[in-house]
């Protein structure tokens, strides 16, 4: 799919013109990024969501010092986060903000997002939940969704480090396609998995405890920095590939 | 060793009798959930460590809405953390607040720290730096220390959500009492290795990026939970066993 096409599908949808382009960036970033899931297969399946409102605007509910809270109000989760994290680059915190997104569903690739504040110079970390995909290792009902984590970190090289893990050993786009069985969608990790369990099952509890509203949301922690670790950590590193890097 | 023995050897090492109490705590209880490397074993592993002062106390050096700074002043972590843990307890943030610690080292096992929050009825994300030890699973040199994440959800059942994630496949802790090989100390999951290696790199550089004085540190988060998931996924959960559970 190109981006002629894309647009134009999304425009069909009743996006505007500035949303079809941040959701065709997040897509084809995905899609470059061979985070195919999260891909340029995400329009068609928005073609059949339903429960989203393309002309809805995200509202900033509460705004205090540290604190914001956000409502998608009906739209799509990508661009409830689009528009929290454009505010934070616009009115970036004195020194951290805690941002929690109610109702923002489907949030994509995370590292989307934190990329886009490191590269304004933010420290970023972030988490949304999704339906409840994992259970423990050792089996039981299904307790959390594959809650990625999102950590990016900016360069005044511009080249800021974006860590984006999931912590399912396969991704539910490939469930879908069916690239992978519903049975290899557990904690990732193997004999270790316990460890990933944990994290999911934590991390959905950290958005669940926060939101106002039941429902899927986000987490959000921006910061700004007191230093610079991005050069040397790539100077130590020699050749070997960071977290992000294409 | 037992608690008479634990706390004569801490006041020996010169530490006042609150603080004494406060480290054997820490060291039992991880002895007692079977993470040995942060347990008893660290009481003859203090005696021999250098530049701590005892009777140091961490400093509050920047305090605004949402956002704390500590500095450990001399202080062993372990304390440094005690004590902002302490603050925020006293003195819960409106909704959320950042709290940045310098120099703190070491930080224990920070399960300890966030069960505390989250059993005071605060939500906690937690994660500090230790030597680098963490290469990326395909080799080259050490990046990362094992950049434990530690996630805590106050239950109004009284039995909070505590995951405490190290991001290697085996401790220092064991690698120092020949448990385990150096080799052995890489990023844990495997063929999914590079998941955890993302996650310990730039939990790292968050932590890097946020403290204003080289040297190892830990960032913790603090909220408002506004919500009390934790009894219901309980429910869900049956009999399964949830992270931090005994």
């Amino acid at each position: 799919m190109d981006a002629e096409e894309g647009l134009r599908r999304l425009r069909a949808l009743g996006f505007g013109e500035a949303d079809a382009a941040e959701l065709w960036a997040h897509f084809d970033e995905a899609e470059r990024r061979g985070k195919r899931s999260h891909g340029h297969a995400r329009l068609p399946w928005l073609e059949r969501l339903d429960g989203f409102d393309p002309a809805a605007e995200p509202v900033l509910v509460e705004d205090e010092a540290g604190f914001q809270r956000w409502h998608g109000n009906g739209a799509v989760g990508y661009l409830t986060l689009a528009r929290a994290v454009g505010h934070q680059l616009a009115d970036p915190p004195g020194h951290a903000r805690l941002v929690v997104c109610d109702r923002a569903f489907p949030t994509g690739m995370l590292g989307h997002h934190t990329r886009r504040l490191a590269l304004g110079g933010l420290v970023a970390l972030l988490t949304a939940t999704s339906p409840r995909r994992l259970g423990h290792p050792q089996g039981g009902p299904k307790l959390a969704s594959t809650s990625p984590l999102s950590v990016a970190v900016p360069s005044s090289g511009g080249d800021p480090v974006v860590a984006d893990v999931s912590m399912a050993a396969v991704t539910w786009g490939d469930v879908v396609a069916g690239l992978a069985s519903e049975e290899q969608l557990v904690p990732f990790g193997g004999d270790q998995a316990h460890k990933a369990f944990a994290l999911a099952v934590a991390l959905q509890l950290l958005v669940d405890a926060l939101v106002r509203e039941p429902g899927h949301g986000a987490v959000l922690l921006v910061a700004r920095p007191e230093a610079d670790p991005v050069p040397a950590l790539r100077r130590l590193a020699g050749g070997v590939r960071l977290p992000g890097d294409a």
